[in-house]
């Protein structure tokens, strides 16, 4: 069980995790960053408690620690007990979530162990927004994606941001960094996954229909940046190039929500 | 065609439209609004020339003219061309997009209006993020939906960032506000419309067999507020509750990518 430790005084160097909260998520090799994973509200301490991010400290009001007393039996890291008033101090702006924890970050997974097992991956190439990145995750979770795999030009998953509005699933679904890129895509290839190349074009294959003939194997959704979409070099490593049929004069989807779409028509297959 | 008009002082009167751009589209019953329809960028201005909102004025670089010269072959507005440094003077903050149009409110239309001939309606309760309601008319369009009814708790479709969000398709999918909520859902039913409540109950029926049975129906989808859902007056109004098949261990999807996925199975039955 957590201890709870009061603590009244906002310039305690044991909140020093939750100071300047805009900048201590940031990489450890940046002038201001800590590269510290931070998990904001209940739902997403809650997330980060049953993930492989082990919290190190948490800080709180005393009605979010009523909120997480179940969660915290088996959690090591101490909470700190503060006001709204304490916090919004610390961290220097005023959080209505009420609740912080901080993970250091563990060793990174590597592309081979995330989808070992793995059914249905998604693998993002120049995704570099955080809100896309969050909400792929979150939408991964909910639709039965096994695994996200980074290729070039993606933004950090752990970013406080992207962990927000994953609502936690950031830290939950595996995810790991393509060491060689495009290459690694052979990996996928060599366990029997298809890849599955999303794009706009009117050429290619429709969502239904190119789930129906991959209905049984693993299969790896690549899914570019939104606007430029996949390279054409990554688009040529695809086993398929797939499209969602559109609307006529509308061109694309959000990168987040075309991902969706294919998990979504994915689970048909899977169950 | 428009007139070509060069400003090169940002105090002009004539650019007033566009004058602190964070308060201008602002209803005009708050004390700093104008009310005014704001499209930002080559494509949402576009949009705008080619939707009911006429724009009254349009200030932007050189290089965009050029891009929408075929565009503005048919417009009356003025488009008062100026440099990047007097555009970020008079909008208060450097806008990357290059040029603006403005346009009055035209008059609401109402819910009949938009319906007539409509087999695919979203109609949305308390969703009042302007991004969220921005995905999801961007959504609508892309996915083959005819129309967007407003219930209560909805915000302004017309606020700048639910325009940019929905890449100016807020401008084109015809929407209404309900005026009496929720009987205003008998107007979708005495036209035939089969009312479909989105909500993750698990005792629900899975979107695509709700979908099958109301294949030859139209259909109006119920989305509420993310986090709270549809009311239960609302839902109860409803003629059948619809789940989105989700993993084990999640909650919900954000809201515009639910009904994404709604607008998606629908299209399977209408084409």
């Amino acid at each position: 069980m957590s201890d709870v430790i009061d603590v009244a005084d906002p310039a305690d160097p044991r909140l020093d995790d939750f100071r300047d909260l805009n900048s201590i998520d940031r990489r450890p090799d940046l002038p201001t960053g800590k590269g510290l994973v931070i998990a904001e509200g209940v739902l997403v301490v809650q997330r980060m408690l049953a993930s492989r991010f082990v919290p190190r400290a948490m800080m709180g009001t005393d009605r979010r620690l009523t909120e997480l007393r179940d969660d915290l039996s088996s959690a090591a890291a101490p909470y700190y007990r503060v006001t709204a008033d304490v916090m919004a101090e610390v961290v220097g702006f005023h959080l209505n979530r009420g609740v912080l924890a901080a993970a250091s970050r563990p060793g990174e997974l590597t592309v081979a162990e995330v989808i070992d097992n793995a059914r249905t991956v998604a693998v993002l190439e120049g995704v570099n927004d955080h809100e896309n990145l969050g909400s792929i995750f979150r939408n991964a979770a909910g639709l039965g994606v096994d695994a996200v795999v980074f290729g070039t030009g993606c933004a950090d998953p752990l970013y406080r941001r992207a962990v927000r509005v994953s609502m936690g699933h950031a830290l939950l679904v595996p995810y790991a960094w393509a060491q060689s890129w495009p290459a690694d895509l052979d990996l996928l290839r060599d366990r029997g996954f298809r890849l599955l190349a999303m794009t706009p074009a009117a050429t290619s294959r429709t969502l239904a229909d190119a789930m129906h003939d991959v209905a049984d194997d693993p299969v790896a959704f690549l899914v570019g940046a939104e606007g430029a979409g996949l390279t054409e070099r990554t688009m040529r490593a695809a086993d398929v190039r797939v499209r969602i049929p559109m609307s006529r004069g509308t061109d694309s989807l959000n990168v987040a929500t075309a991902a969706a779409l294919a998990f979504y028509e994915r689970v048909r297959f899977v169950e």
